[in-house]
């Protein structure tokens, strides 16, 4: 994917948070300070969600170059789809108690950076670090709001065609509705609501992070590019698959390699304990019981790392893991392959293109 | 204001309700389940909101009746805020760690039986009564971003002509950003992050309850019943006047009647030591010394009540607050006398009766 299109996209998504920013001044200068520290934490990301809408979109367009009229919703619905993103992660990180992402402090840990130099104006004595977490946090959950609100207004105002526009807003629905479904298996799971097992992992998976991060910008694409319903739903089913397998390979990446491959905090998973799919089938086996006291405790040692990747490894998780995505993108293969000509042969490479990246981790 | 718009007000939020229950049943039976309780909570509010909204469309309708097809938007709006509301109190509560609401179970408190009855699935011995809270709230947190999405979805597909849908997601987005912007200042309030002041305490309240419960309702009305923007503004600066009334004359009554009359816990807002306009006066007044120690303490005496009733009397901040009532009610006046005949006397003739409700407490 191009130098160009990430400039392009991230110049929609700055024009779009720089408007707000302005509007925000009106409820206050503290409110207007909170959107300026929300603007810094949207920037930055990989863009992952954006650019398959928009590389998918172009594939479409390959013969017939569309002008700059009908690729403006295009970057407005990619715009859309990373603030979206940032929304989920923000009560992601909030459901967690987490005030990092990616080895960098979220909105809460700046902002209770923020508070520390901040004239506090009442004087709270013994209990004001837990006020200034308890604001920091609700402060998180308020932007999560309006960021969501944000996303939601953008596919609102799409110009489209009605048709088209209802199509688009079905997507938005279903895909928000499954992601929140996903989030409250994972809590469930978390708090031991539910039991954890490898199909039910997968599942959440699916749910939590696949549909709205290959589906959803896969399907859009097919939709604005005026492609017919069929086309829309073998692309939606290819990247369905292509999301179960691209978070399952970050599981493994996470678990197997350094951060300086995969940009993570060293070993975050294991010290955190998240249940992946790798942890789920890894409970059913015998090495569990060594497992156990060395995942998600407070005081994790990085030394203790390597011990866990060799238990992984030898308990068959690894194994199953990988044969897991194998099947997945081959699973996607097919079904590109068995769509009768449908997706334009462009599109089709465009999929196969993001394929090999999942391979190779260049995604 | 009538029984059949409360009837039909109901039965349209009930079939939009029914129609994502059963939807939720794709994602599992938890999942499932959880829609049924969040139903109930929705279910059994007293439709302010809808009911302004409705009521003013009819009188801008009083002389050409208007046919089914031009209610249904009008209906869904209707819905839309209400399920907007129960969006913004899910949060509100979940920030203020609150398991009731007007004396009776939250979602979370809900949610927080059922778990107790369910069969916990993994065994987290002393752990288990936090465990089943942190999921309560984080299941709440979760159906609150659901509940936040179906009114954006409700209020993206209303079917009126382009402009008056452009006009009525402007409406919406200047007003959940407010909202948003209100209960930020609240929360930074809370936390001491900003010290109390009256003038403060009514911008919170203006920006966190005032815009969305009367002007949104009121200035919607107008544009479905194809209002010119002249009479729009000015029924929305009536709204705003009445809305900043209605909350202090909640707190009024929260303060110096009982609940036989206001409908919430006796006492609650003493209690929980809620920033009112009441209190932020009295903080101001000699008064504040003796009031303090009997504010939002954990073991907060009823028998206390009517001291603190008495102090708040005897400082000037009951008087205070009435006068800012009579003063918001006065302005309201105002603004619908000044308007030059823009608004039907039949428009007129409803906020009359509003302001009516508002001060006997009918409302």
């Amino acid at each position: 994917m191009h130098h160009d299109m990430d400039d392009e996209i991230q110049a929609t998504i700055s024009s779009i948070l720089t408007t707000r920013t302005a509007a925000a001044h009106l409820h206050g200068a503290d409110f207007s300070a909170l959107w300026k520290t929300t603007v810094e934490c949207v920037s930055g990301g990989k863009l992952l969600r954006p650019r398959i809408l928009v590389g998918a979109f172009d594939a479409f367009c390959a013969d017939a170059q569309p002008g700059l009229q009908t690729r403006e919703p295009v970057l407005q619905m990619a715009a859309a789809l990373e603030i979206l993103h940032f929304s989920f992660l923000l009560h992601d990180d909030i459901i967690d108690d987490d005030l990092m992402r990616r080895g960098e402090a979220n909105l809460m840990g700046r902002l209770l950076v923020e508070a520390r130099t901040s004239p506090w104006s009442v004087v709270v004595g013994d209990e004001l670090p837990a006020r200034r977490l308890h604001w920091a946090r609700n402060a998180g959950l308020l932007v999560g709001d309006l960021m969501l609100t944000l996303a939601h207004q953008l596919f609102a105002r799409v110009q489209v065609d009605r048709p088209s526009r209802l199509r688009i807003l079905d997507l938005l629905d279903a895909t928000v509705t499954e992601t929140v479904a996903g989030e409250y298996c994972d809590v469930s799971l978390a708090d031991g609501y539910l039991g954890s097992d490898p199909d039910l992992v997968l599942k959440m998976t699916c749910m939590k992070t696949a549909a709205y991060t290959f589906e959803l910008p896969l399907r859009l694409a097919a939709v604005l590019a005026g492609a017919q319903r069929s086309a829309e739903d073998q692309l939606g089913q290819v990247g369905r698959r292509l999301g179960v397998a691209f978070q399952l390979q970050d599981d493994l990446r996470s678990a197997f390699e350094s951060s300086n491959v995969h940009g993570k905090d060293d070993h975050s998973d294991f010290r955190e304990g998240k249940e992946t799919a790798l942890i789920a089938y890894a409970r059913s086996t015998s090495a569990w019981e060594q497992l156990r006291p060395l995942l998600g405790t407070q005081d994790f040692l990085p030394s203790s790392a390597p011990t866990i990747q060799c238990l992984l490894t030898e308990c068959g998780a690894r194994k199953f893991v990988e044969s897991k995505v194998a099947d997945q993108v081959e699973a996607a293969m097919q079904v590109l392959m068995d769509g009768d000509g449908e997706l334009p042969a462009a599109v089709r490479d465009f999929c196969h293109e993001i394929i090999g990246k999942l391979e190779s981790g260049a995604l």
